[in-house]
């Protein structure tokens, strides 16, 4: 006899404002059965909290309940990014990987909830890949797109992503620090610990920040990339510093000669 | 005495499925005294059906109005091509200007709706900012970010955009058939109506391509680019025939030598 699917939501609940939530996000919450957190370790309650109040505002139609595994400290004072980060994946996908086994029963649904989109700079779809391609359990996968901080950063700053015709290059902290992508006015930046846009006060280029978007503690900077530099830098490390933590985005927009 | 603050809201409406409006569009939705509309002329009833569905849907808490404005052709023959959008957004803008003056109230609310995210190669936020600049309308703007056809795409193929601390560029169809951007291997087409992937057979990689994404009518293939290359365009061809029109966006994802 062939067992029911087990099945596993991966849901995009928005960049921290519970209201940026889709009605297709709320369909999905009301299906399942049990919900996957990976512990940090490094506790960010603030998103912990975040997370309580999705669930507790929109999963009201059925009972469900939530597991945390521990998630493995990753290596991040290797140089070799992608090997740590690989490495870091494997082990995730062995907590998780437990996590199915030990909690997910036939005909079930799981759900990972995935700060802004799954599909930008998050590896849960990866993950599940990972532990299917190790073929010792079987799931199928469903993904429901949510606001990305992305997105998040462009209107909140009322700008558009790209200029006319043009194209739009979405890159680490870590890459642009070594250069100015090829070819493109309009850079998006995501996963910058080190203020990557102070290498390129050279530029004529305007910076459009944001960090904790759709928080009520949001901060929004935006002008001549060399003018504001310094105050991004500031209130940065000042919020970092009270906070415990940041996450923050930024566009550069580089003004075109013949434009 | 100062009137009353005009305000006009960009609501992104998602890529084409009304379960993919956020909490917050509906909650714009339903502030909105009057919403604008472009008719296209080339009339794709389908999306006027889906936008009226959404306001059926959500906008239930209040009277509004729909006016509707006549979208000015564009010069697609043109070779200069961003030339040629200026002076559309610039037409477009005259219309958009006449339907405020002669439509929104002091204190009210308008509204226009953008499939997708509106920072997302949508002329929308640009034309604002025309009819802003000339000073003969004074309003404020806010922005409610929606679900785009890339995310969409991307959770339809159950893939991330990016790979492992790697950029992703998002272009048009018109600059890939030119080439291949450099220093990127996950490239994200939008607006191409020649099938430009085609022009890129000779690279080792996969194609993920999707049509009317979220409507009963998606359309999906993938694989790897060289084999399934004919399958898309042949489909392609079929439904923009049978359908009158085709909306469509693609991920190109080239293997690495050294992954």
């Amino acid at each position: 006899m062939v067992g029911r699917m087990r099945e596993i939501v991966v849901i995009g609940v928005g960049a921290g404002d519970p209201e940026q939530v889709t009605m297709q996000a709320v369909s999905a919450l009301n299906r399942v059965d049990v919900f996957f957190v990976l512990d940090k370790g490094e506790v960010k309650q603030e998103l912990v909290d975040l997370r309580e109040e999705i669930l507790r505002r929109y999963a009201k139609d059925k009972e469900y309940r939530v597991v945390v595994g521990r998630d493995p400290e990753r290596d991040r004072s290797s140089s070799a990014y992608v090997e740590a980060v690989d490495d870091w994946r494997r082990r995730r996908a062995d907590v998780c990987a437990e996590l199915i086994a030990s909690n997910l029963g036939e005909g079930q649904v799981a759900a990972f909830l995935v700060w802004g989109d799954p599909s930008l700079y998050d590896s849960t779809l990866a993950i599940l890949d990972d532990i299917l391609a190790r073929r010792e359990l079987e799931f199928g996968v469903e993904v429901i797109p949510g606001i990305s901080s992305v997105s998040t950063l462009a209107a909140r700053h009322r700008v558009g992503l790209n200029q006319v015709g043009r194209p739009i290059q979405i890159t680490t902290g870590r890459r642009l620090a070594k250069a100015w992508p090829e070819d493109v006015d309009d850079v998006v930046v995501m996963l910058d610990a080190q203020t990557a846009f102070t290498e390129h006060l050279g530029q004529d280029a305007d910076i459009y920040w944001g960090a904790y978007l759709g928080t009520p503690d949001e901060l929004l900077i935006s002008g001549p990339l060399r003018e504001v530099a310094p105050e991004i830098e500031k209130v940065r490390a000042e919020a970092r510093d009270r906070k415990g933590w940041i996450m923050d985005t930024y566009l550069l927009r580089r003004h075109r000669p013949d434009a």
